[in-house]
């Protein structure tokens, strides 16, 4: 079913992109009107089907003729753009769908961002559309502009240039600005589209379609959310081995209205997993606006650059030295030169010129000078694309030398070249001799070096997304369903420390024994029973962080001590948590010490189960070395998560100690993403500490916590 | 000595900036030669003094008459400007100082930037020209501009706008760029001060003079380096307090040459050392030259906020956000509005508008609705800077919004008020009524909100400086002058453990005892002495990193143990490191475990001594929870030292732990601060693991590592 879905929908924007007649209902003559806008830009783009205006009243827009309603029309309606009162589109849309329509452009406002009754409305349009097997762009949205068939059937105030980007975004206004901004700095863009309320097609459907689009090479997006997790992850993988995904995702700063109670949780932020879920789907995050077209005016001109070689040749030492230091800042190396290139230089060039990188060829460089300093650099194999620096001094000539650049670039078009031309009006027509040779050009060297490190960067997240198989262990699923089951008539949330050690187990994770005494005489039998020395912990499901409360005793080496401790133990929750339904106390097995580690598992609303993993012990929330990843991982994920900490490097043995039992660690990540795959009720999961032992020697689980979600 | 020449200096730059007579020593008729351009700008500049042409060929320079040489004028003359080739300017500087001229602006190049020679004939030159109480600024430099005397001694192309701000730099290709482009933008200076080889007068120097300059409000710098750390602070400190002061410092990436065999040598970037000077005297570093404009521009136009709460004011969501993003990430706070800001708003916005923070008027804002939202911010006293945001939509008026916002800003001139002003043609006239009523306005919220943050981080740097006392113990100078005299005579430059563990004695640092044995019947005596448990290490100047030869035992508890140690680590050396020279194995007291922390001191060239603290134990370079300061220290010094480290949160006594000794940890770090700056010798030192134990119980140092300089 969900695959059926999905196929009718990117049938629907093919008519979207493509529609060979549009009926605009809610056209209107009176100038201003939004339904006025709509027939105008699609006039003015140069739209080539057949346009029809619907209009109860009749009449003329714009010349052409109108109709009364869209069953009027005697031909085929591809797509139709919906601009009146929100209480007449749920009727409009059945007309749609009963004349045969393909896809809606829903631009009218006061659905779900107007509160309940709006989102009723809406999802009431959105049956209707699907029974008619239609999709829906919006509502609350600006329209969509293709620049390439031409069309603008948008409410916009102009129509963009034609260009290589397709660009959604989830904020109108936004949109609106950026267009505009956009006509002033000569940006082209393939595609324009305004999600809206994203009622039906989402933001995947639309990296889906921009992917198979020929006229797009490159995609943009601003989203505030997005729909729905694992489906956005699947499109981006399917589409970045061939075009770049470059997002700015807002709302980082939005408090989750989280109630955390686990590490994991606290320690995930709100926004963790829309940065997790970009990485493991090879989609890069940029940082503002700014950079999202920084990198577009580069890659509009450039190709990826294959490597993170860069050259920097320059007519001043000072901007040199802050080209390298950017460069350094954000992962691009100033490479070393062949000695063809060194020699070559050297031959060329003032003798009193750098030679080495940056290739300061002076203050006296003319164009011939950059001529040879970039040509070098272009056809230099350590070198992966080239950053030209050039400062207005005397003997400079600015317009010659952009022209050498556009020149050499065309000789070697296959290394990114990017031109840097520092100062005002003197280099005003200079820059523009770059920009329409097809070299982006900036101001000041940090955001040229930015956007390049960007293109580098998604090159390596892009190559790094392999299909990879996700293991499967066999486990007992049946002992954790009983004993969630259990927990659930216990009308429990928070399980008993012998339960999560007992479901840890039950999928193959190696986890220190563990029972529970419910008086001092018994914890005595259990500890004789499991070997000395033991460790004793409060059971309660109210308490969390037990050692805040003296709920944990370590090292017990006698039946003597289990007893006294038993009783203190008792005797610290009575004190400090009086509350507390307490069922006794746990006995454990002492595990021999290893390196502290943490694992956890938190549930994300958009992209579901969560893994942490880090250093561990108690002080995890002060020291904050963790990474995270979304499960289901694979072993490659499992890897990469371990050495994204700090502690990744120690667990390799350091120091002339033994390295840490990675396989072993790895396998029981693998697992613990197995167990909260299978299982939605888990939605928090703590093992602190996990100890790992030296290579070989495995890892053990000695602390296990598990929280269930109430039943749906 | 220092004071008078200091003082003198000062003077000459007041000569330097308002010069009541200028000779041009090389000043040329011919068009495109440097002397010519340097009499063409002072003329240009409308520079209302004498200007003297000199050049021995006599003649006419644009209508001037020229000398032979200096000494025939008559008149007194201020500053020379000299553009005469390399090798005639050191008779030309001696004739300048038997004429009495105050300051020399050489721009000459050929001088310690060509290498030993130059280097050379500028020592000369500076000699000469100390000899008669002149100073220099250059050589190798643009020349120096003043906005408001009015006079351009210098050959830029073009002279820059009147403005506030006082600007130096280092590169004079920069510089050029930087001028030809703030002509284009229209960004005023005060002064303009191209630094060159900052031969006599440097950053320091001009630093001092613009913070006494009342045409100067904003100090903004571009430097490689510093020419003497120490007067730079002291500069900075003097000036900060009433001027802020923005250094754009290049060269991080400069792998420093240093071979660091301690772990605070090697974790000490080679740009530490600028950043914790610019840190601790109030300086802001600026990432780029963008931002340093960026923040000049609205500094130009804004008092300083006077805290970090922000009102956001939009007409749509999607810019809103990401501006809640930005301050979030740049740390300001977007602030919750008093109960009267709220109450007028939702009587004066329509219902569906936010009127919290951020306040989003809706797309059909018109100018009087954000005249409301933007003065309520402004009196609201719970904000103290406000950031607009206008988006194009259909009923967006622009240039209305614009004005409304400049005469806002009139009626409450106290805080600051940016604007973003989205799109492109739409905006372009809007952004000019901005502009000239005093606004800074930006295209995209992230460069709008990290100026604002800048500005008001350095009101929280500049308000940390206080004078403060540094603190002196009363210590045993002599002991560690007759242990290093002892080094020396060994010609040995690192310390054996007990001979460091002696010098820290000496200054009151607690420190585990410890004796050197050469045999195992000695050992064992020793360990008898100091009391079991007791540790053995290897005593080595050729070991470093003991643990890694087995050349560290710990916890021997009897006789026994302690003779088959000794044995064991002589063999371990012999193994693993048979060329070490082995002296044989100190015997230590063995310190209860306690919180393990690093203190450590590395030299910098620039800003002499560099104390490390951080998290110790052997995890040291892999942790990295460290943090710098410059010493000698003040208490605050030392508590923020502290405190800048994950580990000082823990210090508190976290998760029902008992708090850790702070106040002998600040006492050790203070007597450390001590003993670097009382001896030039020690160039490194490490105490690594220092044990901190509960407050009240102090702390030990159980490694102390120390190396000493060569003799000068």
């Amino acid at each position: 079913m969900d695959g059926v879905l999905v196929l009718d929908r990117q049938k629907g924007i093919t008519h979207l992109f493509n529609p060979n007649s549009i009926a605009v209902i809610g056209a209107s003559a009176t100038k201003g009107k939004l339904g006025n806008s709509v027939v105008r830009n699609l006039i003015d783009s140069g739209y080539q089907g057949r346009i029809y205006p619907i209009n109860p009243k009749g009449g003329e827009v714009m010349g052409l003729r109108t109709y009364r309603s869209i069953s009027e029309i005697s031909g085929d309606v591809d797509v139709a753009v919906i601009v009146i009162p929100a209480r007449f589109v749920l009727t409009a849309v059945e007309e749609c769908g009963k004349k045969g329509v393909h896809a809606l452009v829903v631009i009218t406002a006061g659905f779900k961002e107007i509160g309940h009754e709006g989102q009723e409305a809406e999802k009431k349009m959105v049956e209707v559309a699907e029974k008619y097997g239609m999709v829906i762009q919006g509502p609350n949205c600006l329209g969509i502009i293709n620049t390439s068939s031409p069309y603008n059937a948008s409410f916009s105030s102009g129509t963009p240039g034609k260009g290589r980007i397709a660009f959604a975004s989830q904020s109108g206004a936004l949109m609106t600005g950026i267009l505009d901004w956009s006509l002033m700095e000569k940006i082209g863009f393939s595609k324009f589209v305004s999600l809206g309320n994203k009622s039906h097609l989402d933001e995947a459907d639309f990296i889906e379609a921009f992917g198979s689009d020929p006229d797009s090479t490159f995609i943009l997006l601003y989203i505030e959310s997005v729909v729905d997790g694992r489906k956005f992850m699947e499109a981006c993988r399917k589409v970045v081995p061939h075009k770049p995904i470059f997002i700015v995702k807002s709302g980082v700063s939005e408090a989750g209205a989280r109630a955390a109670s686990s590490h994991t949780g606290s320690l995930a932020g709100s926004d963790t997993a829309y940065d997790v879920a970009f990485k493991q789907c090879g989609v890069s995050r940029a940082a503002n606006m700014a950079e999202l077209f920084d990198v577009a005016n580069v890659y509009d001109d450039m190709h990826l650059p294959s490597g993170n070689r860069v050259s920097i040749v320059t007519n001043a030492g000072g901007p040199g030295i802050l080209t390298t230091d950017a460069c350094e800042a954000s992962g691009l190396e100033v490479t070393s030169f062949s000695q063809e290139t060194i020699d070559l230089l050297k031959k060329e060039l003032p003798p009193a010129a750098s030679v080495y990188n940056p290739i300061d060829a002076l203050g006296t460089a003319q164009p011939e000078d950059y001529a040879i300093c970039v040509e070098a650099s272009l056809r230099d194999e350590n070198v992966d694309s080239v950053i030209v620096l050039l400062t207005p001094q005397a003997m400079t000539k600015g317009a010659e030398t952009a022209q050498v650049l556009v020149d050499s670039h065309k000789k070697y078009p296959d290394k990114p070249l990017v031109a840097v031309f520092i100062g005002g009006n003197s280099m005003v027509y200079p820059r523009i001799i770059l920009t329409e040779g097809g070299i982006p050009v900036f101001d000041f060297p940090e955001r040229a070096v930015n956007a390049l490190a960007e293109l580098y960067h998604f090159t390596v997240r892009r190559d790094r997304i392999k299909e990879e198989a996700i293991p499967r262990f066999n486990v007992e699923m049946d002992t954790v369903k009983e004993i969630i089951r259990n927990i659930r008539k216990d009308r429990r949330r928070v399980l008993l420390g012998n339960e999560a050690h007992a479901i840890a187990e039950a999928y193959g994770i190696p986890v220190a024994r563990i029972r529970l005494a419910t008086s001092a005489e018994e914890a005595r039998e259990i500890a004789s029973d499991l070997g000395f020395p033991v460790v004793l912990k409060i059971s309660s499901p109210d308490i969390i962080h037990k050692s805040d409360v003296g709920g944990i005793r370590l090292g017990l080496e006698t039946p003597e001590e289990v007893e006294a401790a038993f009783i203190q133990i008792l005797g610290g929750a009575t004190t400090h948590a009086p509350k507390a339904i307490v069922y006794g106390v746990e006995v454990q097995e002492m595990a021999p010490k290893g390196k502290e580690l943490i694992i956890g598992c938190s549930r994300d609303i958009q992209f579901g189960p969560l893994i942490m993993f880090g250093a561990g012990g108690i002080y995890v929330n002060y020291l904050k070395d963790i990474a995270f990843r979304l499960a289901p991982l694979s072993s490659t994920d499992a890897n990469e998560l371990i050495f994204d900490t700090k502690i990744g490097a120690l667990l390799k043995g350091v120091r002339g100690e033994l390295p840490s039992d990675i396989t072993g660690l790895e396998d029981t990540i693998l697992r613990i993403s197995q167990l909260v795959t299978d299982f939605d009720d888990i939605v928090e999961l703590d093992i602190n500490p996990v100890f790992a032992y030296e290579k070989g020697k495995g890892v053990i689980a000695v602390d296990v916590k598990i929280t269930i979600g109430g039943e749906e």
